[in-house]
């Protein structure tokens, strides 16, 4: 039997080749995406994937529109150097003629919880602001969702957006502390595992090759410029696929080592904001009063290592 | 020719080893100790310091009371189930007739260094706030220093007070950063190196019985308190010896492997604070805005690992 998943996505490029790996997947059924800002905003982020859909062919795939600004303050801007002035590579593709519906992200999510009872699982790509707004409306969603897995955070190593945050967290640390203290399943994959999984730029001439699709082929282009970025940013020959993992985690979570630990996110403005924070003390030690934000938290699922080599493997074998 | 050094210190179990390896130590001159609050309050550790350099009969060096308080707010309390009531492994020995020097420890500090230009190190074993006064009342003395190498922080690594702070920093967080700032040339032996540095308890026995002497054998009494609070917390047959690192810098820095980066310290309340962040990206990039607080700070020696085998043969060779 397939999974329901519904991806929450900012694309992005690395989100286009998560979306891409995940349409190719037999084993999941998308039954849908929202969109939110992060790498782009909400409406480029929304173009960017309608696109994606009507490329892969998939116009069945409902698309619903995010919310535009974290839960408190405006979203800061996208990330251009990154992901290109459109948010896939400056491959400056035509719109598609697709729609979003008319429902907001937040009730889509809601709804199809409801509608399929532990059945969906939420892969969620970007800022953690659609979720954290499920939760707030509808409490209920949390014992009903069959699970979250994100891909953000960096409770072991540094930040890449500032030396303390990561990109998709510190877009809304607010969301994210939330989506960490609700009482579903979260499996977070951070940067600290998604930095060791390395797509090799000759791999990715390879890859490209392989296939002729028009999903495949737009993709492939936005990684060019993608790619660039990590050989400017981290002079290294080829980039990282972090989005992408939360698929295949999916697919295959052996490919995963994980520990749970209670997580709180800093939410104050200063050098700190986004960072998340494991407890690796136990949190019922009367004197370790400085654990009491971390008391009475959920686990959350926290990947720790990646057999990353097998992991390119599945990926790559879902592209073609 | 001897290195004159001046020992910052809140004794402290680790605290009293140090310092007992300080003054065994021929390649050094301890030309006095500093007291501030941290493990203990600044007159215990003022006690403390005075009945080691009593029990070493070493009534020649000099020790100014330090700062009672950090800079800003109030010291909360030592940790008296790391070190014991009496900050020396609940050994409730006596108190020695030795006195405090009248001058305060910033005073103390500022003089010394005026005195031997480019000659005296500051071995720091505890919170910053004396070094950040000095460079306040001083700020010649950063010029005229010969080096400043502390134990604190946790750049790549966990706290240990809190899930984001190591003790040492979190103790008075506004003055670390001020002394990362300055431009004199800073070692930073952190957490993330000490934490790989485990004296077994196996060896501690053996290490007790090997000298008689009596500054040996109150210290070596105050570590089974210490190693107990190692058993319970930590689950670890031995304990960590900090401070000791410093001197063992002092008289070998090759045993250590150290990266230059520009460090600020969380300043705010709030769960990150007292985290020391290093940057890893380059700071002069206009793309990172978030790392202006970093640019045109000086590169702090941030030491990464030890041989820790070698550093605890040359920590034993100084005992007897």
């Amino acid at each position: 039997m397939q999974s329901k998943i519904i991806i929450d996505t900012d694309p992005g490029v690395d989100d286009a080749l998560a979306i891409e790996f995940a349409l190719n997947a037999k084993e999941l059924e998308v039954i849908g995406l929202s969109t939110v800002f992060g790498n782009v905003d909400v409406d480029l982020a929304t173009i960017n994937a309608l696109r994606l859909l009507d490329l892969a062919k998939r116009a069945d795939v409902p698309i619903a529109r995010g919310t535009a600004h974290p839960l408190e303050g405006r979203f800061s801007g996208g990330v251009p150097f990154v992901h290109g002035d459109d948010g896939q590579g400056n491959t400056w593709q035509p719109k598609s003629q697709l729609q979003a519906i008319e429902q907001a992200a937040v009730d889509f999510i809601i709804e199809q919880i409801k509608r399929y009872p532990n059945e969906v699982t939420i892969a969620a790509l970007g800022p953690l602001t659609n979720l954290a707004l499920a939760l707030q409306k509808a409490p209920e969603v949390q014992d009903l969702v069959k699970a979250v897995v994100l891909m953000g955070g960096n409770p072991f190593g540094p930040g890449n957006a500032t030396p303390a945050g990561e990109a998709n967290i510190l877009g809304d640390p607010r969301a994210a502390d939330i989506v960490f203290g609700a009482r579903w399943q979260v499996t977070m994959i951070p940067l600290d595992v998604t930095h060791t999984i390395m797509l090799h730029e000759n791999r990715l001439k390879n890859i490209t090759k392989k296939s002729k699709r028009a999903l495949h082929q737009h993709v492939m282009s936005a990684y060019i410029f993608y790619q660039d970025f990590y050989k400017r940013a981290n002079n290294i020959s080829g980039s990282y696929i972090h989005d992408s993992s939360v698929i295949a985690y999916l697919l295959h979570p052996d490919l995963f080592t994980s520990v749970p630990y209670p997580i709180r996110v800093e939410i104050n403005d200063g050098i700190s904001k986004g960072k998340t924070w494991p407890a690796l003390q136990n949190v019922e030690d009367d004197n370790q009063q400085a654990l009491l934000p971390w008391r009475n938290r959920p686990k959350v699922n926290v990947c720790t290592a990646v057999d990353s080599t097998r992991m390119l493997d599945v990926l790559e074998a879902h592209l073609y």
